[in-house]
């Protein structure tokens, strides 16, 4: 419905204006009857809805009305399947249709920085290509169903500790190509109708009134039209906020900050020109909901169990398969170890929490798939409200791993590692589920371990066991999906969105987090992630974009539409990939870019384009991508711009970042010339490559040698002397010339040089 | 000889001072004859002394007087033997006083940030503690003859590339814990006569105009009393400089310089109470060089020659010696391989080139320890002058190595590799000794490597070969040195006092090196050398202090004057070391300290002292080391100074950075209180510990808990909320209450908490 918003804001008086820039109450954003604007409501949620159901100021975050919970983001990350994540968004946009929701709080697109982030499960990866195309596709589903999206938290966002003040200290190259990159492409492609601006402070102004972020980058450059919120509790000075690029504060606060906003409009500290911006963005977005509202809309709770079932086995990361003892045979006698194959963990806490409307249970999954529930032998092996070893618990699991021809062993993070509001202290599994498995891989040889954690986890014990799943925390149906994993039902084809280091220690960030008081400096900068472990020659536990499969997978054939183009040209790359093995199977195949040689430091490789492909035995088929400038791009921070730097790039497919099957070389010519201004700390050798200041060098740096006594021949010391002088910045032609060259002619070269350009 | 000084600047034209303030050519000072004032010369040297015989206007640095070459610094160092390094200062000080040289150019104190920096081979140590007391026991010895020394680059010289206009951008913190604190203890123990200020910039300010280093650092918190000298060729604007805290230009440029002081004097942009102090601070050095001058002074030249092979025996580090291969039977049939056998390399390149007084061919020296000459065969297995395997040169030597009992293959970096004015490209050998070092362990199953090289190399071969024998640079008498120490004539003491990595990548510089453009990000922070291999938990090759002996060395009984101290009290820590072999030996014992838990973040452990002995096989001796303050501080950027945070600390004394013997804990307390204010972003959780802000806080929170809601009972909630609640700031109580708290009641409390400081 086309309706005219300025004139409904010409209506308004300055205080209802005002006030419909902070929230009605928790979760109800205020309206205006008079003029019919509606309160609508807006509820957290980006793996399932998080609609609470005691009064709506209560911030109880562990009620509310039952929502199908998916995997949660790290999760649908590992399925690298746009089209799925579309689905999942698609089923969440119906459940708030029913509920009435004007707006879905989510997703998340914070970078991983550090492994120990506490909602490090509610966000994708750590590489911001892959986290924004997730992010694009979820916000592409939710929006589908004329539900709103809140894309989440903008920025640089990474960790619980002194989560609400920390101040990120970052350089400008490393916020756009790692942390706004992952959020540039789920804007640009998704336009998410809200934006969430984070808690902290990025190099000294608040998330929330940044106008270097929601100015420059979101608004003029990013070219969003959608509507800024606080995350809840985010804004220290509303009226700075609203002057920042901010458009409403959440929650309400009563009358205090509306009439702050009134006061600083009545003394000319904030124009009401920006008012008015401000609740006409607000407007556009309640008359959308309105405008797109579905009366008596329902969804399919069983549908949605069944996609939330087949998300979850296509996230599982088959990590490990040594002798191929997975998938099971149907008919072998298993034995399963561990309390949370009874007791499932398959979500986080804090906001992201989900009641769910039912809960798949791994063992009965397992005991459904058998061939005979009677070859199943189950034994808890240890308790999750305790990281003591109980004994008896783990004798009677031994037993049971000793009789049977394999032993599963489920292990994980129980309630409490993995939360809003609290960073883990270390990435190990509980004490005693370590031990556990020490104990059970002594006296049996196939053990599987089944994985149910939100984020990376160091494995001392890894070499001990045959395989390891990852099932990350898989939404309310991981136990089904689990035992299709296990049995074969399901080929697993999840690869990991991020590394899983060798030791805590090894983290990039490590030396730097969670910082010092309220200060964290992002000193490893663009080497984040698989960026760090690739170019440090630090080999991970497991590596960026790993993930096996129950069958092989062969490329060949990698061409490309040209080996040489402009920054401006795009270049398509083709590859076949061929299914060489006997079952059915999904691969990601992932593309991988290198500037061979670089002015700036660059990672060995970066993840540019991606795809996945369903293959049956024998089938093969051909992949296409198109590059552009940005995929060899890095941010020149003194031309404020993605720059391509001439010279040759390595192209790079394979199955994960570190097994590489084929690559080629592109020569990439930029269109832009970088401006060169010399001045007298130049260096002679660089002033020695320009056309005009290289004759005249020449012949003063002869003169120069002569009278510094170089004998003609001694080879040794004329090549340290011509080192010496490259070396030279253009003022110690007057210090070492003894009169011969003054400041003056200094000044006169210079003018001279710098005009030309 | 007791004179006025002032008075003699008082007598002086402003043009002569002017004059004074640049040399007179490349190594003289200017001189007032009238007054009696004379050109004093200095030179260049760290290891020898290089005095050129050519025109003294001449920079041709391959020629010069010949004068005993000793070890370069990085082997110096790795003898961790005070008295000894005194002994090699005092030799330089008896060859300058032969030769009339005011002041030697040396030592240098720059640390070791990267193994790729070209004149890492005239630095000590990648650690501040072992650098600086490696530097002070140089400058005692050099100056109790009186001779002067120039500590050398001042400061955060760190590399080749771009050396004379980079800007090292640098944190305070790790300014003063590592680059600065490596000058601190040679300036304070050492005094030397001048302090050579280096080519670069630091945060902005070139070092030779740094007002922070020369000022705020050397002069007034120091309380350095001598001559700061430019690097030749440091300086970007005189009059900046002097202003800045420099006193003297090298080299003279005619009157360039004169007239600019002059004219800035003139024109008041300089004080003339500026230029006097640094006229006065050069007379001073001028007639104490005259003082000091000893008429007709020689050295012996045999004496130093046999010092040179004491130093060089004694820095050669055992890096590993598998099946104690090594020592060699003198009756063993030996092929000796490697053309460096030959041609040893002794010293690296640029101005701390000497011209040796002799030089000990290790080939002869071998021959000469061995029983008969018979016994040793050689082959040079590659040219010095190409990396290219020599076929027929390879074919030889494995025949060599095929028929003897054992093999020891000389390799190492031959010219060109190591030197000032360029950076490493790679921390390999050459290619074609590598091949070799292969090519001999397939067909010997003990082979011996010697290196010789100036700083630390990656070596894949490592695990091929038995025995790995690190010589460094050694000087002239390095050739008899290894046969030494090869032959068990002498018992290897030398110690690393750098790390060897796996890898180049593992470098903690790596990513941040050398810089782009001008400007270098020292982003590593204080996690140098092993300070970072330990925190980062990345195995070394070889780790700092690490070194073999062919003698066992057991440590025992680590006592400690009190386990607790305040940080203005001192404690005494002993250890017994015993020799438990059947050999003479010594050792060094190193003593590191580690702060348990901390606010900021601090290295795994940092050498504090250490001390080296000798001892006969079943002897045994008590060491006795006193740690001050200092060994449990870090730089507190905000106090300025030095600050200990109270708390345990582990005192680990062993043979080496990564084989603690023996540990013990102490608790210091600070005697220091850190102020701390409050503002509206403080967080509750801190708060709530302040004695006056609890009970008000408590109140609010608990009323603000029930207006959310909370049911009592529900404990996962209320958990949650807490958690939520001290990780709010102050501010949030305000806009979660409703209105219940306003602002103007935070700002109440916040003066009264603030008062109370």
């Amino acid at each position: 419905m086309n309706r005219d918003i300025k004139n409904i804001v010409s209506q308004m008086t300055l205080e209802e204006k005002a006030g419909m820039c902070s929230g009605l109450d928790v979760w109800h954003l205020k309206g205006v009857e008079r003029l019919g604007i509606p309160s609508i409501m807006v509820a957290n949620g980006s793996n399932g809805l998080h609609k609470q159901t005691a009064s709506s100021e209560s911030a109880n975050m562990n009620s509310g009305i039952p929502s199908t919970c998916f995997p949660t983001a790290a999760g649908l990350a590992s399925t690298w399947n746009r089209e799925l994540i579309r689905e999942v968004g698609t089923a969440l946009g119906e459940v708030c249709q029913a509920e009435n929701i004007a707006v879905l709080l989510g997703p998340g697109a914070n970078i991983k920085r550090s492994p120990l982030g506490g909602r490090n499960f509610e966000y994708f990866s750590e590489d911001p290509y892959l986290s924004s195309e997730i992010a694009a596709s979820h916000i592409q589903g939710v929006q589908s169903q004329g539900v709103g999206t809140s894309l989440k938290h903008f920025a640089v966002n990474n960790q619980e500790y002194h989560r609400m003040t920390y101040d990120a200290v970052i350089d400008e190259r490393t916020l756009r190509e790692i942390y706004l990159a992952s959020f540039e492409g789920a804007v640009k492609k998704g336009q998410p109708w809200t934006l969430m601006t984070a808690y902290n402070k990025i190099n000294g102004s608040y998330a929330s009134q940044n106008d270097h972020l929601l100015g420059d980058v979101l608004r003029n450059e990013w070219g969003y039209e959608g509507l800024v919120v606080s995350d809840w509790g985010a804004v220290d000075q509303i009226v700075d906020s609203l002057a920042g690029g901010l458009e409403l504060e959440m929650p309400g606060n009563g009358d205090i900050s509306e009439k702050k906003i009134i006061h600083a409009v009545k003394n000319q500290k904030l124009s009401v020109e920006v008012l008015d911006i401000a609740v006409e963005r607000m407007l556009q977005r309640v008359f959308m909901h309105l405008d797109n509202k579905k009366e008596n809309a329902t969804f399919d709770q069983d549908e949605h169990h069944q996609l939330a079932r087949k998300v979850a086995s296509e996230s599982i990361v088959l990590l490990k398969n040594t002798d191929n003892v997975l998938p099971l045979e149907k008919s072998s006698k298993v034995a399963i170890i561990g309390a949370l194959a009874q007791k499932p963990k398959f979500q986080g806490g804090g906001s992201a929490f989900v009641v769910p409307t039912r809960v798949d249970i791994p063992l009965d999954e397992i005991n459904q798939l058998a061939t005979s529930e009677d070859l199943i032998t189950y034994a808890p092996g240890y308790t999750l409200d305790s990281e003591d070893v109980d004994n008896s618990l783990m004798e009677e699991a031994i037993l049971a791993a000793q009789v049977a021809d394999v032993t599963v062993i489920f292990a994980g993070l129980p309630d409490g590692f993995e939360t809003e509001l609290a960073d883990r202290a270390h990435l190990l599994l509980p004490y005693n589920q370590q031990q556990l498995i020490e104990a059970i891989a002594a006296v049996q040889s196939k053990v599987v371990v089944v994985l149910m954690n939100g984020a990376a986890l160091e494995m001392p014990w890894a070499t001990s066991v045959s395989s390891i799943v990852e099932a990350y925390l898989g939404g309310q149906a991981v136990g089904g999906a689990i035992a299709d994993v296990l049995f074969g039902e399901v080929n697993p084809s999840g690869k990991l969105a991020e590394t899983f280091p060798m030791k805590l220690a090894h983290n990039p960030s490590f030396l730097n987090f969670p910082g010092e008081g309220n200060r964290v400096e992002y000193k490893e900068g663009i080497f984040v992630g698989y960026r760090y472990y690739d170019t440090k020659k630090i080999e991970p536990l497991f590596p960026f974009g790993h993930g096996l499969s129950y069958t092989t997978f062969e490329y060949s054939n990698l061409t490309m539409s040209r080996t040489e183009l402009s920054d401006t040209d795009t270049v398509d790359v083709q590859v076949t990939i061929s299914n060489t093995g006997s079952r059915a199977g999904k691969e990601t195949v992932q593309l991988y870019v290198k500037d061979i040689e670089s002015s700036v430091v660059r990672p060995d490789k970066e993840l540019k384009d991606f795809a996945k492909v369903e293959l049956k035995p024998g089938e093969h088929t051909t992949i296409s991508f198109t590059l552009h400038k940005r995929a060899f791009a890095y941010y020149n921070v003194a031309l404020k711009d993605w720059h391509v730097e001439s010279g040759s790039f390595e192209i790079m497919i394979g199955g994960s970042s570190s097994t590489i099957a084929l690559g080629a070389t592109i020569l990439v010519n930029s269109t832009v010339s970088l401006r060169q201004t010399y001045d007298r700390n130049s260096l002679l050798g660089e002033l020695m490559t320009n056309p005009v200041a290289a004759p005249i060098l020449q012949a003063l740096t002869q003169n120069f040698q002569a009278s510094m006594g170089i004998a003609e021949g001694d080879e040794k010391t004329a090549k340290m002397m011509q080192a010496a002088l490259t070396g030279m910045p253009l003022r110690n032609l007057v210090t070492f010339s003894q009169g011969g060259f003054t400041d003056g002619m200094v000044e006169q070269l210079l003018i001279q040089l710098n005009e030309q350009n």
